[in-house]
């Protein structure tokens, strides 16, 4: 029975993992329809949301089965409240994703984002793919020091994110305000995506350790701070 | 044992109820600061959000303890779960009422709303207070009918959101990018607070009711298209 049980933890895991890949998905394709302005990647990027979603309500499900059916100690209730929690911010991730290919079909057949700033948002894509990879390697490893190349790379979204204020607040900005407009709202998108994937390691650590854990703060873990072995607990 | 059991989760009901108004109070003095260009006010409101998140880690620590103690039913676990979402949920609404008091204190001693859109804001702050006094009802009475009034509250802060957007959009706006991407960005938090407000309303929906509600569709309970038995899943 206690077999079985854990099985069902193992493939709400499993489940959070895939989750991870369909977002990652989901924000590359919305970015490459808002930068090509293709119509037809932004419908399918709005229309597959509805996936994402069925898996956060399949966690949510099993989740609640195997605590109901094996009700679960301290640790696993920790377990399984974690899981529901990523789950919502994966969720959320979905809703972001489909937010950005709104923007493009919005504007279509013009595209949302001024030439200038086309490099920052290709990259801006490309460190939310990374970001949520990453986050499903922390999910599927538990491996707290992965956790940390979460933040690092929450970083790198950050530093894009004042690149296009500096852009857009430039004197140089020639493109008036509704794109100004359009460009602010997608960069938070983006910004806030990396946001969900480190809040999400940061469970995962916390899980593992049973220790909040400031991710930025890496040297905190060489430094042997949180030097109980993963898998242990506060109990 | 039950008693005091049922005790715990009362307190954890009334911790919510209390991050309402902690919520409530941070978006009222945090729009006043904007509006006032009122520094002191606005640098109270970021320094208070730390007592919604204490709020928020008390509650996370009663959930754990109270299951931890009495391993929860499916019922109960519901609530638990609910809790901890409605309570993170809140957490981020406060998040919310500091980014606008950070963006009153980054502009200070200037406003960071043009005249024009003042009473937009104004409004905003009104409907941010009511939706979020209306979502402590709700938690507090676990009325469904009280839900939809948070729906309907949230869609007069839809409305001010569209009128921010054709303020700013109109030819007529003569206030520059920089004061676009503000009032896009403030107006966009505000917008995400009444929705998270909906979101909490509908969690409480579920568990009064066990069924997932369309909130804004109020026709839809009163004329029993909900007709399955609470406690009963769509699974």
């Amino acid at each position: 029975m206690r077999e079985v049980y854990h099985e069902q933890l193992d493939r709400v895991s499993d489940d959070l993992v895939e989750m991870t890949h369909l977002v990652a998905t989901a924000m590359q394709n919305a970015t490459k329809s808002l930068l090509d302005a293709d119509l037809h990647l932004a419908e399918a990027v709005i229309a597959g949301d509805i996936l994402i979603d069925d898996v956060a309500a399949q966690v949510e499900a099993d989740c609640f089965q195997v605590s109901a059916r094996q009700q679960p100690v301290a640790t696993d209730l920790r377990i399984v409240v974690a899981a529901l929690r990523i789950s919502a911010s994966l969720e959320r991730m979905g809703d972001l994703a489909a937010h950005v290919a709104k923007a493009a079909r919005m504007r279509y057949p013009a595209s949302a984002v001024p030439d200038e700033l086309r490099p920052t948002f290709e990259e801006m894509g490309n460190v939310a793919y990374d970001v949520v990879t990453k986050t499903g390697l922390v999910i599927s490893t538990k491996d707290v020091a992965r956790a940390a190349d979460v933040a690092h790379t929450d970083e790198d979204m950050d530093r894009l994110h004042r690149q296009m204020f500096r852009t857009v607040l430039a004197p140089t900005w020639s493109h008036g305000v509704e794109a100004a407009v359009d460009v602010t709202l997608l960069s938070r998108f983006y910004e806030r995506f990396a946001d969900h994937a480190v809040t999400i390691a940061k469970r995962v650590v916390y899980v593992a350790t049973g220790e909040p854990y400031n991710l930025v703060d890496a040297t905190a873990y060489s430094a042997g701070r949180l030097d109980r072995p993963a898998g242990t607990t506060s109990r």
